[in-house]
């Protein structure tokens, strides 16, 4: 087995509290910050250079949409947070990309984390953490690379497609919020699908060695995805209940329709863990079922031929008297004898049922 | 194994939320709706051509019933929709057929979501998604295909048997309810059967190999029913519970007898799985205890034959020296001695109770 | 196994809400209804010949105990039921005898479900659904058929044994339901001897074939005592906290009484219900056990056997040229060789603790 | 195994609620009453004659610690609850020795019931009823028998160390109730340490048809005494959070200690709970191991000389013509191809690690 | 297996109720008393040579931690205690160290007891026992021994670096508390990082004996680890949920963060309990695998062997009449007949997979 790159929860033992360590391993991507500034009229879509150019967003009656790519550019980052007064521990936690799906609500503004998960081209499961800060007219996302599952947010933003033009920033927020919980059932649909293949594979007897290491493997995605998923239902939950003024009454529903999927999801999860367990039973199974028939196809061998051959034995010894062996028709009987033996123990296992 | 068609949940990604689409594969079904209009004194039953045809019953002060077939057939659904003044959250989760069982409540209707369970002619359990709008006079019901539970409703609407006709939208919601969750009963029923024909399958030692695989199957089967089934307890609950004012006091002693039966339906859904749990342990011992057989009958052939087969040997050798082959009565004291080894030998497993 | 008969649930598919249809089996019974009418002073009880004889006690301002056997004559339940203004679904529960224990407080009545247990002659389980209305002087009590738990509760109220006959309906109800659970007892004991024995036998090593299947068979009963038992907790716990204006404060406290015991029994039943799936664990390792005994002895016979019997065969061949088969001491030789190599072989698995 | 004395549930079905009868099996005890009657300045200890010697303490301003022993004396008992004003109910569950640990609070006192545990001679874990009423100025406590574990508290009081004699009747109930609890820890350490000695042995392949009996009776045990400790936990918290005027707040503090003493012990109980699950497993392992040995001599004996035998055979045959047999070296050859053969083959099985 | 020394539970049966009593085993360490005086402008730090030189602090204005080493000192910390005004319950605990993690709240002061965890040299896990009492303007720390993991706090504290120096005693309690739960991620990741190594083992076929001892060792460590971290959220939680006038609202947002990675510290931790139970079937799966290897060898050798040596033994026979003998090539042809049986018999098991 090729060991895949351990992942490591990377809290640095011994930093200060509040101080801002990428904790990745995408050390050298550039910075990357795109803007969406749009209202019912009009949107403008850009590319900024640097941190500074976003400034100008906070105030403006705009809704705004900054999605800033490459957490390791702490300094960067830093900076963006002291214009936009995020508190020391959101940019900690926006930073370290090892946080649990949470949801931190300050004065000003809602911070949500959450994991982002898609299969990468190695059939590997990638957890990838996307923070939010919902402010009154603007959402920040931040995402350690490039390549996001926002592409059809993005579109429609741009084509005026659906609600998102007319409404506020909490309802830009649900709209990202929802394109990754989407995702999520392309991933246990692949999860699905792989445990289908195991058990076709289990099925149809073919049980190599790497069955029980590829269902462990296996168990552990489901470990890593359920890890990720099933902390976000509490954070929506946190949204949908409580009384805070960013999210608009009107805005609510939709965010309980994304727990319903979340729960939907969390449900089909918890299924798979439980068709996978039962996997692990079905092999052992499969295992001891084809040791049963290696065991009868030596108890008949054995048993049919040790008798004959001690018959064999018996006319081979050299006693000086021995009366059969004078007879002619001796060795003819004696073969007689030994097919009708034969055919009976054949015939008793057959009755076993182990023929 | 011949593979059931794969369920998969069908929630497209990156869809516009809100936006209707089907997700079903009965794409080539006609519409097909039903009116049920009556008071105590009369019923009005209908077959309705177009959507527009039920506008009208909006307004009437009888209660109406509206069965809509086909969710196929998007665009229709969403022009009643919009005339019943639907949310657009609750057209998409109508046409959507992978909800799981939820209740919405909106200002001036109530949105349920349930699944309809029954085994189809293959034996394989089917879910069909039934979506209801309760409004103040009317109740809405969305199905995938013609054909469900509910004729002994129709029955009973038509003839006014049952208090049905004597009550309001409410109640009628309720009868629809309770006819689901009465269906529930059947398909456990069969569900149970299944287990206690493996069960004496596995007692009476027929174990092939098929038996993992369809122990595996009926798994699957509860897990699927239970997805269906459980949440909806809560679903009633809340429709209890809550203060709605579309729901009549006297009408909630009803809600809680249904109540009563999805939580016996539940726990019986709960010991099946326990029961088949425990069923694979069974099964296993089963085909150990298989095993012990077949190595005491190879036991008991070796340890009879292989001594007498060296005894046997022995006296094959050509030495030539070996003074018993000179005796005249070696060849027939050697068979005694043969015997009584081999009747102690049986003895001696006889004791040991392996014969 | 003779298969025991089956017990499905009978709620039947299709049927009006509040129609009251008896489902059990015992549809020729006589109906039964005897009368216990009592103050502090006096005490008459009286076999009643039909329904109409009992309505004059609801307005009497003694205690009454209308105990009705019979649950086949639906017709006359009904007529009690309406002149002591039970809600409908109060008499389809009553008469459908797949209840979960329960509890439904009505305006003017409490309704109480629960299961009588005990174990008949077959030595199975027998669950009886008992119900129990308590009216402000009356308590009814409906059972499908004559021969219950309460003969004790007839004595004491007869004789004026106990506090009984100084004390309301509420009290009764007490009384009736502590006798009830005081049987569950009785029940959980005879579960605990069957374990005990299960035990004793498998580790004696009585492991036939049947074990398992008793188990199993065991399980399920377990299964069903809890399932009948775990609810009326919940239903005791109700009576006690709520302030039902029908039971007194005074009597509050043999309600927690029962309580308490129902809490100790159900503990009981998890620790049984624990210690029989450890059984099957235990069956399991047996089995092992008795399959590594069979294997020692076929190793140890093999193994000595076969060395010998090669060296056997070595000097059975017809080389024309095998020195040793001149010598004249070569047969002697070799027979101390091989009880040299027999002795040692023994040795070893003495060693290896085989032995 | 000498079955140890059962000890069923002696409620006994059909008895008057509220009556008094003794369910424990020392019938033939004395009634041993002891009274420590103090205040910070003095200390009266005495061993009673009778129950009315003890009638004077309700009323004196001292604190008194009435301990009584012989639960089989009824009658005596019910006298002393008489004089205390006890709830018929109490002084039932105080001679009934099979209560669950609970607490029941009453206008003036609190009545508690709790289990003291302790190993006895035979290595047997005890479970012995205490009852405790706590009053105003006095404490009731009731046990089956003489011989307790209280001795440490006896010198304290009439030694006047710790805070015993300077505080009042509901300290003196934590310093008992304490005394249990401590006790509670050397219960789990024998457990602990039984545990250790099962890893020990089946770690070093002792592994004898006992151990999976002796398992058992280990789980048997862990499951009781959970059985005692864990309801103690809901009894102290709701001494500890509840409003009772009997107790003071100053004494609180000690409550919760003697709580989060109890917590510690729960959490261990369940560590071994789960360790001893393991255990078996561990044993099923090792039982797999050993016959994957046996089956390792067997299979490299039979694999060895299974082929040789068959040479052997080959040159015992008695064809006139095999060219063979004529050659002078011939039979030395064949020893030389055995001996490589034999060599071969015990390489063969060194490099698979059977060796 | 060097048995580790046993850690018992050393409360002490029959002790004196808030009695200080240290239960630790290094009794002969000396007393070790530093001390940081710290405001924004200045820090002192100090090495106190007995507890009376501490007195000073409590009623200085300046920020104060005082970390005390050597809890076998008993009188010097009940000195210390009485000084600081601490419940005797609170001294008893702090030199009882096995105490559960936990939060006690005085008028004065608060109390915490947590773990330290750390892996010693040999690889075992350490819990040593950190008790705080967080005062108005000062932090007491008890720690068994010297040696922590509060070097990078103190570097913070002498250097001025990050908050500590602008804030006040509760976030020096934060501080440190955080410092203890950064060190959980070290001990998790080692566990980790053991589970794999055994999952590399189990994969790769390295079954020897030890794993099965090795993963109940690594179960023990994991259910102490758990033990250790899990109730410390509840204690961090009642921090951050209850009003206490000892932290300030700002200080809040800081313990937040630790609960957050208390939470992420026990997710892990269960899922690598999760990991190590299904390592346990993945070990047993290959014991089968591995007895199944062991059994083809032997079935296909006798198999092929078997009845090859039964036709030698045939023509071994002393017969006088064996057609068969005479010919000339029957020794050929023989030799031919028993090599296409050879042949096809490798071919058969081939084709069955089993070579």
């Amino acid at each position: 087995m090729k060991k895949p790159k351990k992942h490591k929860s990377k809290k640095l033992v011994g930093q200060i509290p509040g101080s801002a360590i990428y904790t990745g391993e995408k050390s050298t991507l550039k910075l990357f910050i795109e803007s969406f500034d749009y209202n019912k009229q009009q949107c403008k879509e850009k590319e900024l250079r640097d941190v500074e150019e976003s400034f100008g967003f906070k105030f403006s009656d705009t809704v705004t949409w900054l999605n800033i790519n490459g957490l390791n550019h702490v300094a960067e980052i830093e900076k963006l947070g002291k214009h936009y007064e995020l508190h020391p521990l959101v940019i900690e936690d926006i930073v370290n990309i090892s946080q649990r799906p949470k949801i931190d609500e300050y004065e000003n503004y809602l911070f949500v984390v959450l994991k982002m998960l898609y299969y990468d081209t190695d059939e590997k499961i990638v957890s990838e953490q996307v923070s939010f800060v919902l402010g009154n007219n603007y959402v920040l996302s931040f995402q350690e690379s490039e390549g996001d599952v926002f592409d059809a947010v993005r579109d429609r933003i741009r084509q005026g497609k659906g609600r998102v033009r007319d409404m506020e920033s909490d309802y830009l927020l649900y709209v990202l919020i929802d394109a990754i919980v989407d995702h999520y059932y392309s991933v246990i649909d692949t999860l699905s699908d792989k445990i289908e293949n195991f058990e076709t594979a289990i099925f149809s007897g073919h049980v190599d060695d790497d069955i029980s290491q590829n269902i462990q493997n296996l168990k552990r995605e489901i470990l890593r995805v359920r890890k990720a998923i099933f902390p976000l239902r509490e954070v929506i939950n946190r949204i949908e209940k409580n009384d805070n003024k960013l999210i608009q009454p009107s805005t609510l529903t939709f965010y309980r329709d994304v727990y319903d999927h979340l729960i939907q999801v969390s449900e089909n999860i918890d299924i798979y863990r439980e068709m996978i367990w039962s996997l692990m039973d079905m092999y052992m199974t499969t295992i001891s079922n084809k040791m049963n028939e290696v065991m009868k196809v030596l108890t008949i061998m054995a048993s049919i031929f040790i008798p004959l051959t001690f018959i064999a034995g018996i006319y081979g010894m050299n006693f000086e008297y021995i009366p059969e062996l004078q007879y002619r028709y001796s060795y003819f009987i004696l073969w007689g004898v030994m097919v009708v033996l034969f055919i009976s123990m054949l015939f008793y296992f057959k009755r076993k049922k182990w023929l």
